[in-house]
């Protein structure tokens, strides 16, 4: 049997996975990510807890395939970050770095990409090979696999999901600085401006005026049947509905997987969404399925340990 | 020296290339395409063809490393064709027929990606690996090209670029049945279709009056000063630079090949695209190039020998 980490590199804490080569994993736990200093510590302290955990369980450097990492930010498939604002990075030569390190190979990528690389090898879209993740969280992110492959592209910029536009006559600012991205009414964030905007003319009693506007309580507000709520949904899956629709037409995916702290909502979300889906899709995209992510917070770790065993 | 064959079906005519390895097209005819009887003559007679090639050439079978065939409609990974309204053809195995008909292997793709992939071999992309290329002919076809292999989708039907909505509040209907689709725009008749609601509203002289309106002659115009033609190139140019945009934030190409027949307009075309698309493009994607393309028709044959050289 061998082993492989998958690491997870976020802005406030790194999780680390050691994973067997079938997928399973045997250990996780997780480290500060130390920022400060342009975060130059972040990665001598990867390097030292893989070590210290090779060590503790006795494994040899034979028998690590090695390491994977997701990383927020655009990744080149050469392993290199032209700057990360979430871990204070410039550039900075991740795969090499963390090669001279630990002296075990290594591979590098977008942390969305990886994530849905993760949920296409164990979860929501495992036994497909073209799928699109979108990860609903305080933002939109999101992964393209094609072929069982991530979509990297040219800057390592592929699968910026959240930045399609979806209504070219927004007039309030995406924080990338465009207007209309998807981003503006699928993340969290975007649902609670969203519903701000609905209570402004909503003159009907709804629960949401009592409570501190959030994403869950929308959602909670439509299973319990607000009308109010129910209307943010309605706009909210229209938005990402079409979006998605415009994706499929030139990714051509079996399956889309719904990821990130909005898809907690379950199964009703994708009942908003798949409406405006199915009527603005190209014709050979119609049936494509949509499914709840799996892995919740080990998407990355499993992702990145895959991105790590493909490259081999 | 080893040679392929480089077959690109369309619904009037199939061209035919024979191609050394290193893309030098050696030969290059056309035959008609029989489509009556469900297009069943099509693919005997392209064997026909190319077996006859060979004889009058001297060329042996285990000179020949295959045939590559462009097809107008999706085709899957293992070349099976699921109907194809311009040849008449419901299902159809394209690789393992044409096979059968000539001993030799054959690679099959949609006709619009595998033009991509001759762009990106020997035209306007080459030396990239990361490109979408769009046809602005008749419809709006496109291909998107990752690593330097085509999107196919798990359909066949990535790239499908003329169908991603780039106006959500388009009442007219596209060919597909959606409305808003980036063909109603940015195709040769999308722009006839612009150009007639620009006449209705101007109310200047303009040489567009005069004319019979085509695609050409709104460029044409707008080379010699036309101030109606040249609002109607602004519009095309902002449809199609934000949908480009859109586009780019999810495959992150390195490089935008512009082909089809409203090409022919030349590098003015290109003044009217970048504009909006880098207004709206995200920030990663914004300093990709735009070219034009330069294989012409031959792009099909050049891309179809290309595609199954990359199978071998």
């Amino acid at each position: 049997m061998r082993y492989c980490f998958g690491v997870d590199i976020g802005g406030t804490t790194v999780k680390i996975g050691l994973l067997q080569e079938d997928g399973t994993i045997l250990d996780k736990w997780e480290i500060v990510s130390r920022t400060e200093n342009e975060g130059e510590a972040i990665l001598p302290d990867i390097s030292e807890a893989v070590l210290k955990k090779m060590e503790e369980r006795c494994i040899q450097k034979a028998e690590i395939l090695g390491i994977g990492v997701g990383v927020p930010a655009p990744v080149t498939e050469d392993g290199v970050v032209n700057g990360s604002a979430n871990l204070g990075w410039k550039y900075k030569e991740v795969k090499k770095e963390l090669e001279g390190l630990t002296c075990l190979k290594v591979k590098a990528g977008n942390d969305a990409n990886v994530a849905a690389l993760g949920e296409m090898w164990k979860g929501g879209g495992e036994g497909e090979e073209n799928l699109i993740m979108v990860t609903l969280g305080t933002g939109v992110g999101g992964g393209v696999i094609v072929n069982g492959k991530i979509l990297t592209g040219a800057h390592g910029a592929g699968g910026e999901i959240g930045h399609i536009c979806v209504n070219y006559s927004e007039t309030d600012s995406c924080g990338c600085g465009n207007h209309g991205c998807l981003e503006q009414y699928a993340s969290a964030t975007g649902i609670v401006r969203l519903a701000k905007q609905k209570l402004q003319t909503f003159e009907k009693h709804t629960v949401l005026r009592e409570k501190t506007l959030s994403a869950k309580e929308v959602f909670d507000a439509v299973k319990a049947g607000d009308e109010a709520a129910k209307e943010i949904a309605v706009q909210f899956g229209e938005y990402l509905g079409w979006g998605l629709a415009n994706l499929a037409a030139v990714t051509d995916p079996a399956v889309i997987v719904l990821g990130g702290g909005v898809s907690k909502a379950g199964e009703i979300l994708i009942s908003f969404i798949e409406g405006p889906y199915r009527e603005h899709a190209f014709f050979a995209n119609k049936n494509v399925k949509f499914v709840l992510a799996k892995l919740g917070n080990d998407a990355g770790i499993c992702g990145a340990a895959k991105l790590m065993m493909d490259d081999i």
